[in-house]
């Protein structure tokens, strides 16, 4: 078996593994900490589950880096080589105040490209994943490519900050282009929205290679868009106001953010 | 077995009846409409569990009104009697781009107070059900009463015309005191998402009788509040702007808007 097939046969296995924790401990009390702001919150379980994922990729393999939200990983300051994006629970805040609608997620990227991604929305059992050249599943089964829409064919979904900050107006507007915004609360989760075709589009600030990662895979299976909201290229080294979409819409959403 | 609990039991039958149908047929070719908007849609599938529920109702309780959404009820312009409130698809939008997050409901009121309600969530098969008095479950499983969270310290559910829309600048500021805004786009999911705890309060313009119904009961059961969004008295007769919540993030919500 080759090593990139070992890593996805063991990620999927591990993701319901510590899926299957989760739902049995997050009615137990909680851990909760601030961590920039009252509502960037982290929990003993964010922490878990990163230790435990990166304890077994270490073990199984020894030469790939990490770079973990909780920061159990390794300081990585290249692409060079396997690397590791984990983001052990997307979406804490859903998680603590909802216990549903978060993720688990995970990406692997070889020399700065992106080989393997999964997305776990653990509450519905949904483990949607990918691996480079094989598609995107839903449990094992093949999600269709959705239909290239524009805005104004589909909905769009957003982050609630880039919602209530009154300086992205060039945002309302694209939301009033589109048929409507939603906003789940979790990128994972929104790209998962994007790649089976529920919002043409999905775009938010500052999300860090780990929010991402498994989204820059799933869009190049599908042949869809994933870039900076100017155009440019996301950098999987540091932080992202990052767009995925159909080719349509990503086209509108960085004309209209590079017209502002 | 008194008139309420057999409405109560046929109508929870029939939406579980009626949400297998619509689980089966979704994937099938679908007649869309316009309404109002490029974005008011209505398909075949709303017509037809309209008109399915309707004619059950009639022949079950023939002296009962029926006020639904497409039109397939009774001319009612006074709030005397039952009156059964319909919403065969709420969500119709996601309904067409989704093929999820849409939800089947339905409310019965009496001289114009709440009796019965019911939202089903129905690619999840999560039936949420009221009766007066009687607490509010899911699948049959009663539900706590959530916190009593003030926006500081939850989630706010807001719609995508009150994001998108340059006036509301009250509503991103209570979005900004709140932990976060989320969308789902079905006001039945929504009000749900309140009554779970999920999100502290729900707020949406233009929203119908049929809209409405099933959150007026909820909350009526939790002890929350359901009014329009300057306090006053919900109109079952009328269009709403409408706000549902706990105790505090209502006040909250009411007083930012009557001070704009």
């Amino acid at each position: 078996m080759d090593e990139m097939k070992k890593r996805e046969t063991l990620i999927l296995e591990w993701m319901k593994e510590l899926g299957k924790d989760i739902v049995k401990n997050k009615d137990e009390a909680m851990e909760i900490e601030e961590k920039t702001s009252f509502n960037d919150l982290v929990t003993n379980m964010d922490k878990s589950v990163e230790k435990e994922l990166t304890s077994r990729i270490r073990e199984n393999f020894p030469t790939d880096r990490i770079v973990g939200e909780e920061g159990y990983g390794d300081d990585v300051d290249t692409l060079d080589g396997t690397i590791w994006f984990l983001d052990p629970i997307d979406g804490t805040l859903n998680f603590v105040k909802q216990r549903e609608n978060f993720a688990l997620m995970v990406g692997v990227f070889v020399d700065g490209v992106g080989e393997l991604a999964a997305v776990y929305d653990v509450m519905r059992d949904k483990l949607y994943s990918a691996r480079k050249g094989d598609g995107i599943r839903c449990n094992g089964q093949t999600l269709e490519k959705p239909e290239s829409l524009p805005l104004s064919e589909g909905l769009l979904a957003t982050s609630s900050v880039l919602m209530v900050n009154e300086e992205n107006a060039y945002v309302r507007e694209l939301g009033r282009q589109s048929m409507g915004v939603r906003a789940l609360g979790s990128a994972g989760l929104e790209v998962v929205e994007v790649a089976k075709g529920n919002v043409v589009a999905y775009m938010a600030r500052n999300l860090k290679p780990w929010d991402i990662a498994p989204g820059v895979v799933f869009m190049e299976e599908l042949g869809m868009k994933a870039t900076q909201f100017d155009g440019s290229e996301l950098d999987m080294l540091s932080s992202n106001h990052a767009v995925f979409g159909t080719e349509p819409a990503h086209k509108e959403i960085v004309n209209s953010h590079n017209s502002q």
